[in-house]
């Protein structure tokens, strides 16, 4: 499928992507009862496994090609101080994430995922948007196709993660714009800013709300407005995965946020994602519970970089492992309950 | 350090066992600090590695040798009807896992760990500890002595799990005597019997402390007069490796109430164990309470087997991978926060 050229085809490629097979998805839950454990024992990795199988179209799937996604973009709004962190931190850290030295590095290889990272026009930072819109229709478009032909079409796992120093904010302002409360029910420490950093946050979120009313219940343009490049190729990784059957592990609070704008815009957009985790950002579990995903871990991690989502990949092995490898009862010869 | 003969010898082992060395702890946390991270961002991450890290006596450790001990014990109360299978299915699950089939199989192999069966006088039942003592005091300690010397010298990491029909019970009962509370406390649906069924573990329970007043308040006496033989290795293992300093992950609830025994006995005596899940069994939560323990996982697993705590290797490896492999700031020349 080629690339959406402007709002209109994205939304036209969600609405069009197509659901699991209904009889492969009762043909894992068939397996899944013959196993040689009482029914149920697995507790989430029945499900986990059964949801997988589902995608991509087999019984006793595999996990054999995951890949890890990293975009890397600046944001106008970091001038305003809302990071713990000054704003070449984010070139930095591309750096540091080629050459192997970050943590999504260690738990990319970890999972055996292919990683790749794609820094977005770092040398020029979105707008800040308490002035206007981030990014105009060309700019959020090609954020978004960078992230969509990001996506390997032989890979069966995807993890997207990101680096931006201001990141934070821009989400807050993103799931403020997507399902309204107060600019403080989306904010919070980030990097590890303070009280008074917290307020401020809360303060540009109300901003870029008042600057941008376009983007009030529209998720597109509350992407374009208050988003950033990398959170922008996040999307457009997410719907390409949605396309093409990949399932997602969804990371922290600004990956939640990018695909909460997916979901927002069609229902279902994100039934290929699981939540890999809550982290300790007080809105993502905020955010979780409007996308009704219960996370998989909750290890207070705060970082990013797709690495909650990337340690998660080891569980839902753990739960293929089992529903593809165990034995039956009568393979095994063991008397069922 | 030779196998312990008696309460005596275990007891006195327990107590002389040694502690991490507080340099290498300092050097572990230095390191965790100087990472390419926000301060804690990391979140029960950084705790995990600097904690095993301490125990390995390295501050940049790695798991290169993970052992998976499954025990496995016939007991007298499984005549009571308390399980919802049959006690031939002791036998046959240990025969699955030989042959590869069940869960724990699956998962030991993803997490690179060497795994073992050791079924104990599986034709030889425990008695049924509503009419005296489950076990003599040879015994108890024969069972003691399976666990103590499975455990591998070269192993970096232990996790023990079981296999026993109607061992929830007999772990509620040890649970019962070390902690007090009212049988109902510590009972619940195990492999998965009914309402009925629970009502009738919890006066099984109430039966067995009736019948063997020297339990309560006496873990060691608990473990002989209310345990399994699997149950005691899984205890002579954990004590076995405390000695040792190889860490451990806990299991389940049956796992739990094992360790329990060797913390009442002796506090900190599971100072080098960390709750790998939190099983679906209500009482599986209490007990980690007691002990201090906050579970890796909470995915609702009710098997054994050390099925959860091998899933959660995972969790400890991503902690390791993360703490020794990243960049410093100053390797990576990232401005610090």
């Amino acid at each position: 499928m080629s690339t959406p050229k402007n709002f209109s085809e994205l939304h036209a490629a969600l609405a069009a992507a197509s659901n699991p097979d209904a009889a492969i998805r009762a043909g894992a839950e068939l397996r899944n009862g013959q196993l040689t454990k009482p029914p149920g024992a697995l507790g989430r990795l029945e499900d986990l496994a059964i949801w997988y199988g589902a995608w991509r179209g087999e019984v006793r799937p595999e996990i054999n090609a995951p890949q890890v996604l990293i975009f890397a973009g600046n944001h106008g709004i970091a001038a305003r101080g809302v990071s713990a962190f000054p704003a070449e931190v984010t070139a930095q850290m591309v750096a540091n994430f080629a050459h192997g030295g970050a943590a999504i590095n260690q738990l990319s290889k970890l999972a055996g995922a292919q990683m790749s990272v794609h820094p977005i026009d770092l040398s020029r930072p979105t707008a800040d948007f308490t002035q206007g819109p981030a990014m105009s229709d060309a700019d959020v478009m090609a954020a978004i196709a960078v992230g969509w032909e990001a996506v390997d079409q032989a890979s069966d796992l995807l993890v997207v993660g990101e680096m931006g120093i201001g990141n934070t904010t821009s989400a807050a302002a993103i799931a403020h714009a997507l399902y309204g409360g107060a600019p403080q029910d989306w904010t919070g420490r980030g990097t590890g800013v303070d009280r008074a950093g917290v307020a401020l946050k809360s303060r540009v979120v109300a901003e870029g709300l008042a600057a941008n009313p376009q983007a009030a219940g529209d998720p597109l343009q509350a992407l374009r407005c208050l988003g950033g490049r990398e959170v922008a190729a996040m999307a457009g990784a997410i719907a390409r995965a949605r396309v093409a059957h990949i399932p997602v592990i969804l990371d922290g609070y600004i990956c939640t946020a990018a695909a909460a704008v997916l979901e927002r815009l069609v229902a279902g957009a994100l039934d290929h994602a699981v939540a890999g985790h809550a982290s300790d950002e007080q809105a993502h579990d905020r955010i979780l519970g409007h996308l009704g995903k219960e996370p998989l871990l909750r290890l207070g991690l705060r970082l990013g970089e797709g690495s909650g989502a990337a340690l998660a990949i080891q569980i839902l092995r753990g739960a293929i492992a089992c529903h593809s490898g165990m034995a039956t009862f009568a393979e095994a010869g063991v008397a069922g309950g």
